[in-house]
């Protein structure tokens, strides 16, 4: 495995890569790997000659006042896991280096990123296309991998390769959860032994829909009302949002006749966790790839 | 020379180009060619082994209430002109085609698009930087040309290219101009004869300008009002702007103590016409590149 926070290097090591005719897999990530990652790196591998994975907190898509000081960065644990996983190339670069003069070129877009986390996190998409563009034209891969657990932002980088031509295959990978249903995240250390028995009501809320549309019912109201019930009877907690929202436009949708991302943010404690399942109006889970 | 409309035929015929080792050489245009365009042609002849351009007279960059609908489109000239000129590869998207579904991705720069052509035409570049990206995600070019005649666009689309990362080199070529001085533009031809003779006083302006400078005048004020009278006296025209700003920033600059750009847009009858010259603090032209 190479390890480089150099674009110069990237580009180098990618291009004998491309010149050995090898197909190219590129997972970007802001580190702290846990098993979600470790599950892209491996469609990667399984797609593609060559695994890309980036590591870089990236300053511009957090908020002011959230966690970008605080967000963990254990590069020696990511590297070893990375090396163990198969990765070819760890691109790990400064913000100098990804940002070597003011950033005032901004890819945005419209509508998809208007709610949802969009809706509390002003200027957040906007930083994740942005970066996200720079790392494509960096890396260059045919493939690219994210996770459903952040569907919002796979649904948006997908809506960006395709409006802007990038020359990209986009694929989004099922959610890994830990044992009790929490979706794994780096975020999830920030939670104390109690918060994290409690962060499992997210889940419990999602799979709870799930079973209401199962039952027939097609009110986003009532699901939402029975979930947000489960999330405060779990504990002190701040719901950002309990939503339901059309799968591709990402606007609620008040009945249920067509596939629905439902999708929540809770504070925890200091760890904001958000979580989602897409489900058809039989209430079986949609598979998003 | 092919010539071709759709996307994924332009992806075939530059793989397989690329496949031959050839460096790409990419012309954006909105056609209506002249020797404006025929110069930057010839200078990705001269550079690249394929060259290719593109004809897209771009909707999302006009503003409502110009020129769009009216904008030439002698696609079989064009074409003509093109073959004459060496070109490998003519891609003539139609607006389908390039925007086959609301074109929610945008991409913009800051700053650099707030002062000239950007303070009068609101949202022009944007519809500039997110097409240029598109053509350059299809194309995939080594090398792409603009003319200095549009030196905010270049500006802004060099800085669009560093801060994306885009693996493309930028090259600015000098505005070509009719003998009376009038730089080369498609939209020359909206002028009468009248108006087409009223229009050098553009270029007047600016070498007067440029002479002033060569005389030892700083201030930015006088030489915006001599440069005034010029184009009042010619005739009747509107003049948007007339701006002496840094080529780095493209901010107003008072005293000219570094290089700067000196830029003016004047409608004149039908055509909004815009011209600059770049000088050090001496007066002498400085070619950008």
């Amino acid at each position: 495995m190479q390890v480089t926070g150099k674009i110069l290097e990237v580009r180098k090591i990618i291009s004998s890569a491309r010149a050995e005719g090898k197909r190219i897999g590129f997972v970007p990530t802001m580190g702290a790997l846990h098993e979600g990652h470790l599950s892209l790196i491996k469609a990667a591998g399984a797609d593609c000659d060559f695994v890309a994975v980036s590591i870089f907190v990236n300053p511009i898509q957090f908020v002011p006042g959230e966690d970008y000081e605080q967000y963990p960065r254990p590069i020696e644990d990511d590297i070893e896991k990375s090396r163990r996983a198969g990765v070819s190339l760890l691109f790990n670069p400064s913000v100098d280096e990804m940002y070597p003069q003011e950033q005032l070129t901004r890819v945005y877009v419209k509508k998809l990123t208007e709610n949802l986390c969009g809706r509390f996190r002003e200027g957040h998409f906007e930083g994740v296309t942005t970066v996200v563009t720079k790392l494509f034209n960096i890396v260059q891969p045919d493939i690219s991998y994210f996770g459903q657990k952040d569907a919002q932002q796979a649904l948006v980088i997908k809506r960006m390769v395709a409006d802007l031509n990038m020359p990209i295959e986009i694929k989004i990978r099922p959610t890994i959860r830990e044992r009790d249903g929490l979706a794994m995240s780096s975020r999830n250390q920030y939670l104390n032994e109690a918060q994290r028995k409690q962060a499992c009501c997210l889940y419990q809320a999602l799979c709870d829909a799930r079973e209401m549309i199962r039952s027939g019912e097609k009110k986003s109201e009532h699901i939402i009302k029975r979930m947000s019930d489960i999330i405060k009877n779990a504990g002190p907690c701040e719901i950002d949002y309990i939503s339901i929202v059309d799968t591709e436009t990402i606007e609620d949708v008040e009945q249920i006749n067509k596939p629905v991302l439902i999708a929540l943010a809770v504070k925890i404690g200091p760890a904001r966790l958000i979580d989602n399942v897409i489900v058809d109006s039989n209430g079986n889970d949609v598979i998003i790839t």
